[in-house]
């Protein structure tokens, strides 16, 4: 190629980026006008830098179509998509923006249930879980000037010790998810049992992709929170085990140093924080003080 | 936010690339681990720039979605998605950089059949058509150069005097198509109709997306070629019309201002160039010299 040809080709493609950007231009909507031109830009400047084959992009439409055909009522292949791209995650990263202290937000996952029960301070989320080693899970709800959040309330859900959700089992149990009130000094505690690696779905384009790079299914073992109080922002986030070899794989990206805690096992002889007896089961017990940044 | 905030923000979204980026980094194939690199950085790039909401991320989610559960193997949605982006001419433009003086290209579109009939030198491609108004098309094929390409063929296709292509009518016709070959000096000739516009499917997902920009889903009205001869780079290209009010609106990009010819109307009484009796009807006609570039 000619230097005359280069610079025709770079005006051609450009000239073709103005077009598009121009079309668009005249969206009535501000936001959806944003947000489109923006898209224009980065697809634009994706194919520029890429540059691929016509078959190259039919791939590509195809793979779009595959997952879009895989998505139902029951599963979103295309937020698994997001999900394995880390999309979901930055976008939980820009809509919980640094604060002071703030615990940081991560992904909220397909196995959050709003009907769950209320557990009392100190109760048990896994009642009759046999497989699950029991956990102890203690700590506070402060605000970003470290006063306590009285009445804080927590969600809190995880995989059962089987490593699956209530409602992967086909027979509509609700298990292993409850929620509690912090105490007036903003304590909380209560029983759960200790998280488990598992895959996400990966029978599906989502998972050929996973395989084509070789990635594996598997998330970092994580105990979900939801955590909301009136004049704070709702944080969502998990925390993840110390020491779990899966942390640096984490399928979806969810893991934050800061939200990686100990997990202390604990002998059958080690009397229990509240003196439940767990039948001469080994248990550990784990700390997690959320710091809620103010609303904005 | 103070600017240690800003700075920690910043330092997680970037993080957070990084993280992806390296998880990518060991795709086996350098093909594929280039283009989901380039993906996933310029995604984030998108992300971090619109700062999507939750909900205005899962409603994109939701739209692609529904772009995938439109699309079968009659129609394909996602294809006019790329189309409407501009993504689809783009791929057209990186695939087919400046050569001299070579035609440029365009969309190739859903509506090409390899199976079409073969046409003499100055025949009809729309036999029969009773709303076309006749169109003869000459020109010649040359190589950069300016050699002429005896025997380039043609493959010339067109939507029909209704403004539909052949195959969207449901009783499997085949009509308003047809190939030819050049002659020793790499002159063509045949007969058309005019081309009228018509507009891309719009009662999906991507006919939404055009109604909330304001935009038209109209193309320009066109006539296209496809265009190959040993040694030479495959055209696949649109003519347009001078003077249709559509070409700034098109709803594709396909249009390149070195691709509109002038079509002159001719009174009944003018004669054809062949001799023809139209049985008194006015008719058109338009020249487009080709010009191939050389194979890479
Ligand atoms: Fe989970
Ligand atoms: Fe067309």
């Amino acid at each position: 190629m000619t230097a005359h040809e280069n610079e025709r080709q770079r005006n051609r493609e450009e000239e073709l980026v103005a077009t598009v950007l121009a079309a668009f231009d005249a969206t009535p909507d501000p936001r959806t006008r944003e947000v489109v031109l923006a898209l224009v830009r980065h697809l634009h400047a994706f194919l520029r830098e890429v540059r691929p084959t016509e078959a190259e992009w039919m791939r590509g439409i195809e793979f779009l179509t595959a997952v879009g055909h895989w998505s139902d009522e029951r599963r979103s292949e295309f937020i698994l998509l997001s999900d394995v791209l880390g999309a979901s995650m930055q976008t939980i990263t820009v809509n919980n923006p640094a604060a002071g202290d703030a615990t940081e937000a991560t992904v909220l996952g397909p196995f959050f249930n709003e009907g769950a029960p209320e557990i009392p301070l100190g109760g048990d989320i896994a009642v009759g879980d046999e497989h699950g080693r029991p956990l102890w899970v203690e700590g506070t709800v402060t605000d970003t000037t470290g006063a306590p959040v009285p009445g804080a309330r927590l969600d809190v859900w995880e995989a059962d010790g089987e490593g699956l959700y209530d409602m992967q089992h086909p027979d509509g149990r609700m298990s292993t998810r409850g929620w509690l009130r912090a105490d007036d000094e903003g304590r909380y505690r209560f029983w759960a049992i200790m998280p488990l690696n598992y895959p996400v779905p990966d029978d599906g384009p989502v998972g050929d992709l996973l395989r084509a790079s070789g990635r594996t299914p598997m998330r970092a073992s994580h105990l979900h929170f939801l955590v909301s109080a009136p004049g704070h922002r709702t944080l969502i986030t998990h925390i993840f085990v110390k020491g779990d070899p899966g942390l640096p794989t984490d399928a979806v990206f969810g893991v934050r140093e800061s939200l990686i805690k100990d997990f202390v096992d604990q002998d059958a002889s080690v009397a229990t924080p509240d003196g439940r007896d767990l039948d001469g089961r080994p248990w550990t017990r784990t700390r997690f003080d959320i710091v809620l940044a103010p609303d904005q």
